[in-house]
Parts: structure tokens; sequence; C-alpha cells
């Protein structure tokens, strides 16, 4: 890119730097969690293994669980654009019924696959989990919409229907049981209620 | 009561004391939350008011968080009893489907009412609400299991539903939004909604 001639491309220099740092830092956190769990990534360790000035990750993340919520939204951003743009059913292209239990299935994997890190993200001085919610509702509401589903108020339905969906993986990454096959276990079960739950209520209209 | 020969007496008449104190203790603090809010109650004056020693009030409730968590555990109390021993459709001798129906239309009154208590009784260094949703779930459990309803799995239609139940008015506790006719409305409409659900599950079994 060409250097204005009034010298206003330093910030503009130093977005991108930015940018090459935090994707940089990203994937050698990616890395550390795959080789160690949350517990090998630190500051200190995390800056080290990138190369990178630890003022340079203090200024990125501020906090070790704010690497944490970097990876979560970075993963989240992913899981969205797949709702927005990818295949049906849980992309666009499916009827709405077979897109709530689609995307249902999908988000208690993706609540399971990120426990960990989503346990690592939260600030123990707050307490609540990192993990974003407001896609769900946004969602959930579009397609009880399009659903015709002839329910008395569907801004309220998607409300209930949101916490049911993410209300027991929530309990789950704020308590302090352990992971493992049990959460796995767990979400099988979630996400076969939640499949049973979409289809009678859409039963209950149509007959 | 005898005092008996051996002096076991002392223990036994010390909880007798500590139990005076604490009804003394949660009725002034009720008539303090009446006529002032919240607000108006710490822990200094609720000492005063109630005639009692301020090491009394520290030593049972141990914070200011901890009075209103003892106001919301009396009230839950009172709750619980009309659920396992009230008049129908609350308490037993109505149908699964109707208890189900008046269960959340009580608890979500209940949530509403209890919003500022709620919001009070959170420790802040824990950021949880101090409101109890293992009843709902324990009983969503037991009516689901009597209700004969066809679903696959019943448990986690339970988990699923005391979520969907609990959880939009735990967002509202825990949020900084006003409560008064904002929450009264959405709790009309959460109520509404709860009952819909609840129909459209038992009609898509029926037909």
């Amino acid at each position: 890119m060409d250097r204005p001639v009034v010298p206003l491309g330093r910030p503009r220099a130093e977005r991108a730097d930015a940018k090459r740092n935090r994707l940089r830092l990203l994937a050698v956190a990616r890395e550390m969690l795959a080789e160690s769990g949350p517990g090998g990534v630190t500051m200190d360790a995390l800056a080290e293994r990138a190369g990178l000035g630890k003022g340079t990750v203090f200024r990125r993340f501020g906090t070790r669980a704010g690497i944490f919520k970097a990876l979560l939204e970075e993963e989240a951003r992913r899981f969205q654009e797949l709702v927005l743009a990818g295949p049906p059913p849980l992309g666009p292209g499916a009827g709405p019924a077979e897109r709530l239990v689609a995307y249902g299935r999908v988000r208690i994997a993706f609540l399971i696959d990120n426990i960990d890190v989503a346990r690592a993200a939260m600030e123990r001085d707050l307490g609540r989990p990192a993990v974003e919610v407001d896609m769900t509702l946004v969602h959930l509401r579009m397609l009880l919409a399009q659903s015709g589903l002839g329910v008395r108020d569907p801004e309220s339905l998607a409300v209930q229907l949101a916490a049911a969906l993410e209300g027991p993986l929530l309990l789950y990454v704020t308590s302090a049981r352990a992971v493992g096959t049990d959460a796995e276990e767990a979400g099988v079960r979630l996400a076969d209620a939640w499949q049973d739950l979409v289809e009678r209520l859409f039963r209950s209209d149509s007959k």
C-alpha cells in the first residue's frame, strides 16, 4: 500500500502490525492449548513462545482470561459464519424447524468442545461465563418468525428456547464438574432432547 | 422445657435464642425493606432497630448480602410449601400439565416479586444470583415423570424446561436493567409463553 504524502500512515501501519500479532498470538495459544490444556497457557509462556514482548501480550489481552476470551470469540465467529452462509440445514436453504434442530445440535457441540476454554475465559471477579448467548437468541427469533408457528408470543418463546438450549450447558461451564465423557454424554442427550422439543412444538401446530 | 440434670442444656438454649433472634431479625428486615427498599437495609441499621448487638447480626448473616439471602430463603420455603401441600393446581390434586403451567406462572411471579431482594442477595465476588433453581428442576422432573408424556428423555427435557422457565428471569436479576412495570410486563408475557409451550408439548402427544 502506498504511503500517503501527509504522514497519516502510522496508525494504519500499527493496526496492521496489531492484527499480525493478534493472529500470531491466537495461533500459538491454540497450539499450546492443544498440547497441554488451558493450564499450560500463561501470559509469560505465550509471549516467549510467540517471540513477542510481554507488553504486547498484555496490551492485547489484558489478563490471562482475555487470551481464552479471544480464542472463544474467534471460534464463535467461525460458527456464526456457518450459520449465516454455510451449507443447510445449519445454513440457509432448509426449513425453519430443520434449521432450529440443526442449530441446537451444532451449538451444543460447540459449547461442549469449548467448555475448557469457556471456563478459563471466566473472569474470577465477575464469575460470568464469557460465552456469547445473544447470537442464539437472534437466530431463534429469526427462524421462529419465518416458521409461521402459530404461537401467541414468538419473541418470548425465542427467549425461553434460547434459555432451554444454552442454560444447561452454561451451568456446566460455571460448575466445577469434571469435563470429559461426562460432558460429551450430556451433550448428546441434550441434543436429542432439543430435537424432540422442537419437533413437538411444530407437530402441535400442524395437527 | 425442663432443664436436664446433667448440664447439657446450654447448646439447646443457645439454639432457641438463635432462632428467636433470627426470626426477629428477618421480621425487622422485612419491615425496613417494605419502608425504604433494599438500600435502607444495612447491618448497622438492622441491629439498631432490632435492639440486638452488631455481633449478633454479623454472626447470623455474615454480610449484608446474607440478610437478603436469608429473606429469599424464607420466601422460597413458603413457596415450596404451597407447591408440596397447597391447593391445586399449584399443589397436588390437578393433572401434571395443569400443575406444570401453574408452577411456571407462580414461579415467574415469585421471581418478579423478589428481583430486588435477589439482586441485593448477590455476592459481589461471586456474581451469581442467590436464587435457588434446584427446586424447579426437581418439581418439573416429578411432574414429567407422572405425566406419561412420550418423550425419549424426560430428564433432559426437565433440565431444558427448567432453564426455559428460570433463565430469562435470572438474566433479569443479574442485569442492571431497571425493575418496575418493565419486569412486571416481561413476567406476564413469559408466563403466557410458558403456558403456551407446556400446552403445545402435551398437545403434540395426544394427537
